[in-house]
């Protein structure tokens, strides 16, 4: 039995219209999507060419020449697809659409006739496919191409790609699986996974999900793949070239079976997108053990290894989990990447419990900790997005070193531009989903739906000035269903009114419960003030004890050295309640900045590192807060802090 | 002219009597110096194997074999020698004399006709003498060997291996220098500089002075040494062996002249040996520039780089320097050699100019930073010394994996238990400097001396309890000169009597000068109050913020959950006038711990990571802080802090 409580609308029934998320989808479709195509087509001076479309036309035989960039360069060009097949699904795009179809057939062209599709091995390596699953990502660029090959469909009705995928997967479902001659094998990064659980639903084929079973259930049993593998190469490492003795089989989460795991561990975008996959598989086989396995997981990530902007992966060694409560601010690493799969991994979660504790940590994400991966021009990134940054230490510091103080332009390895575009794009089929009686409103975003409740197709409408502004209007649609509007867990209080009279409606897993026989016409009104917030760490996360965070709504903040100078450690703060919100559009239409009282330590007239305590003095100054996902928007980027002394 | 204005009285003519120290002492004689013996001569089951005299056997033709161990093997030799000789110079003892004559008898059979004598060389790469300065420590060793033989010879008035050395500094004397056909080199890692002109004022040979000159002016000059050395080499690397093109000139403190250098950078150890052999060249060439420059690096080190231990060295990528007021205290190398190197810094500053400034660093070094490298036990040893230290993390987080939570037992690279050993064997030549009429008290150390103040022999003496007792008493000789008390910077207030009247001496550069015809029977009695102090750090110093460290007279304190529980961060404290001095020997006779009120935030009762901080809540507790230098030496070793929350 199935363990899906309630089915998303498709992005092509939500159409965005958010003061806050429609430009982001601008700034998607302006500068991401037509950068990325130059960028695959090696079209942009001064960057390394990313050779990813010349690899297709080399191994489609239109092309001579050698294979570039890295052994995962496919995946540029699939994830450029994917954005743009969910721009599509809402902004019909001709001329954009034409580009899209030309690349669908040069890869068509590529693909082998046994169904194989890969360039780095078809170019470099033919005599070599599949025997090195644990590092080579095969089976990682074919989910992101099936993924792509899926939203293009659903986008366009067009199936040629998915097609192509088909017989790809088919070829690796010929090539792994438990039969003898098999290989007993599983990606080394997960991704095929849950681009398997989405192939199934776009075609009702059984096979594929059941190839999914095959590599989560046989991901960290006994013996090892990847150890029998690296035996079977003959003890080659592919990074680095030299002998490998074994594998670090924590890293991508293959040390034990996956319903044996309790805590997130290894490189946080696999261990994300692993997570994702196996959700998807547990609602969709209805294997309780699986999903209570990845609610573990999730406890264990949100609960002692999430950063309050949602970031995870706190060590730049192995980018990856460290452990329990481990949160430095300044040494994270905090890709991008693997904030987006937590944003997946939500949307899984929430899928199988319409719980408002998955739909608060996406919202978490969505505001803070992905989207700082950008800057507000489109063409600047963050791999890693610290919660502290000292200019000076990120580059004189072996400690910080991984830490940028300026996002840089597009680079050879752009896993986070694109992941952040296909996000972007398809932001609208996060924001509603249905049960049989009821439509659920996870995310506050302007917009208009059309949701399948039950049978009856209700049409649903939101506006509002979100994040900014915690009061948003819906526009219930005729109908009998239960409107189910998340009341977030930031929000101390909350009123609702139904046509200009208050009500109130009874919470169910944290959402408010409104049922009724909708009538057009109807409006309902959610009320969420948004005072500006202290929050303060649990007492174990050792890094943030005697600090808080300032937080308006889902919206976290941050002081920045253009505002408030260097030394921001220096400063403290007292009460929530002196801070007032004052718009200020300077750097994003409608940003509310947050400003207040702080003291800050008097600069000692002594040259002394060291003095005693008892002649501390503090001046009284003001303190203005930005929203931590618009910092290194201006040219002072000396500091940035999100948690202040208190 | 000389800079020398005082002179530190030789270690021969301070007996050491001191609660503290000779403990120290006895632990050198009865644990390092029998361990170190035994582990040189690969007498330790369980411990890799060091080859060191079985490396100078094989070289004298006594052994056949491979060389052993590393390339600066021979310096394990070199800093045993050292210690016993210190040992030997107050505490005779025929049966370690003959162990020590007899290394030094297989030490002259190694040495070649013409003077080379480097195991490593010799055994391994005869046909590479001299080619490799930057990374072989040829002239590494050659230094730590010199220095053995002053000690030595100094301790013993034999001079063999004086001459030995003597030999071997007159081959490189002839290899390296600024004639043509000579190496315009200095080495990679500095030590010779400062032997050099230990082995010229043992010799009163102007050429030793002249070497360690061209050495010390030469480095950092254009065209770069290391550079050109490795280009004759063919750009082959040591370390790694793979292809090296270029030198990281800043590691080692040659990427410009020492002159023109104003911030420590790179590699701590040999930052400090650098130093230290400059101080000295300076103090006797009179090169005033030189010696201001040294006052800018140590004026450097000691307000922006040093934390309040007197560790330096705060990152672990190339056990070095990073920059002013980056401090972390968690992530923080703080080599135990490296502290040690200060020490020996310190003392050449102190002896040009007498100031209370040096001699202060020279006490946090001391009583904290150095010792702290090593279990009172005597058996184990920590080569990297935190600030802040989270067992689960330095397991599991790799920003702190270099760190460990228990002293592990000597191994291979012994470098700190040695350098521990010869540190705490001379440190009586350290307590007391004469100039024509001064005769000054550096440290506190209970002892009995003889100094020669201006031709006159003065006999002086002194008794306490210190670091615990502030209290100290004097007996000077009878004579007519100035008796200089160092005030330490940390005392608020001091008192002195004269045979039990109060007198008021003036200060000058932090002494207490008290100036008299002195005759035997004399007491003088010297006061430091000792209260329990909360030390801030300057706002610049980021990592400690809203933060005080605990000292009482020159002892660093520190908190560990042996004592407090758990997660130290989540206490606070709030005045230092809550806490008291409580005698408790149990770890080491006559320790001070101190007891006293802070504040426990309560731990939650959700599972959340993050909540509105209007409702924090903190409980009063008693917290127990002992002297940082003992931290670990109890089983509970979970955490330890020294910065506490204010």
């Amino acid at each position: 039995m199935r363990l899906v409580t309630n089915e998303f609308a498709p992005l092509k029934q939500v159409s965005v219209k958010d003061g806050f998320w429609s430009r982001y989808q601008e700034i998607a479709r302006e500068k991401i999507i037509p950068f990325q195509w130059r960028a695959i087509n090696d079209d942009v001076p001064g960057i390394e060419p990313s050779h990813a479309i010349r690899n297709f036309r080399i191994a489609a035989g239109l092309e001579e020449g050698d294979f570039g960039g890295l052994v995962f360069q496919d995946s540029d060009v699939a994830k450029w697809l994917e954005a743009v097949a969910y721009r599509l699904s809402t902004h019909p795009d001709p001329e954009l659409e034409k580009t899209a179809d030309g690349v669908i057939d040069l890869i068509a062209q590529a693909q082998e006739e046994d169904g194989y599709l890969d360039t780095f091995f078809q170019i470099a390596e033919p005599d070599r496919k599949f025997t090195n699953l644990n590092e080579c990502h095969e089976l990682y660029c074919a989910g992101h191409m099936t993924e792509a090959a899926v939203a293009y469909y659903e986008a366009t009705g067009k199936d040629k790609l998915l097609n192509v995928m088909r017989r790809c997967v088919d070829l690796i479902d010929r090539t792994i699986g438990p039969e003898e001659g098999k290989l007993h094998g599983y990606p080394g990064h997960p991704e095929l996974e849950l681009a398997l659980c989405r192939l199934y639903r776009a075609t009702g084929e059984e096979r594929y999900l059941k190839l999914c079973a095959y590599m989560i259930n046989e991901r960290g049993t006994e013996p090892f793949f990847f150890e029998e593998e690296l035996k079977k190469r003959g003890y080659t490492a592919f990074w680095g070239g030299g002998r490998q003795e074994h594998v670090d089989k924590e890293y991508n989460q293959a040390h034990k079976p996956l319903k044996k795991q309790t805590e997130a561990i290894g490189h946080s975008v696999r261990a994300g997108y692993l997570y994702t996959g196996a959700a998807d598989l547990a609602a969709e086989t209805g294997d309780g053990e699986l999903a209570r396995a990845m609610e573990t997981l999730w406890n264990n990530v949100v609960n002692r290894q999430m950063y309050i902007t949602g970031a995870v992966g706190s060590q730049v060694h192995g980018e990856a989990f460290s452990f329990d409560y481990h949160l430095p601010n300044d040494t994270v690493y905090g890709e991008t990447c693997a904030a987006i799969s937590m944003v997946f991994f939500a949307s899984r979660m929430l899928r199988m419990d319409s719980d408002r504790k998955y739909a608060d940590v996406m919202e978490r994400l969505l505001y803070n900790g992905t989207i700082s991966g950008m800057a507000l021009d489109g063409q600047h990134f963050f791999y890693t997005n610290p919660l502290a940054m000292w200019e000076e230490a990120t580059k004189r510091a072996g400690v910080t070193r991984h830490i940028r103080s300026k996002r840089p332009g597009w680079f050879g390895c752009a896993c986070c531009p694109p992941n952040l575009a296909r996000m972007i794009t398809s932001l609208g089929g996060y924001v509603y989903s249905s049960s049989d009686d009821t439509a659920y409103v996870h995310l506050y975003v302007g917009s208009d739906a059309e949701l399948d409740v039950g049978g009856q197709t209700v049409k649903l409408s939101q506006t509002g000035n979100y994040p900014w502004d915690g009061r948003i209007s819906f526009k219930p649609g005729a109908g009998k269903y239960r409107l189910a509007l998340r009341i977030p867990g930031w929000a101390r209080t909350f009123s609702v009114t139904v046509n200009g009279a208050k009500v109130s409606p009874g919470l169910e897993k944290g959402y408010a419960v409104l049922d009724g026989v909708w009538e057009d016409g109807d409006e309902v009104i959610l009320d969420l003030p948004m005072p500006v917030e202290f929050v303060e760490a649990n007492p174990l996360l050792r890094a943030d004890n005697g600090r808080v965070a300032i937080m308006r709504g889902p919206v976290v903040y941050c002081l920045e050295s253009a505002d408030n100078g260097e030394d921001l450690d220096a400063l403290q703060v007292v009460c929530a309640d002196g801070f007032r919100a004052e718009e200020d559009g300077t750097l994003f239409p409608g940003m509310v900045k947050l400003v207040g009282p702080a003291l800050r330590r008097k600069p000692w007239n002594t040259d002394a590192l060291y003095r005693r305590a008892d002649c501390a003095e503090l001046e009284e100054c003001e303190i203005t807060a930005i929203p931590y996902a618009f910092w290194d928007n201006r040219e002072d980027t000396r500091e940035m802090i999100v948690w202040i002394r208190k």
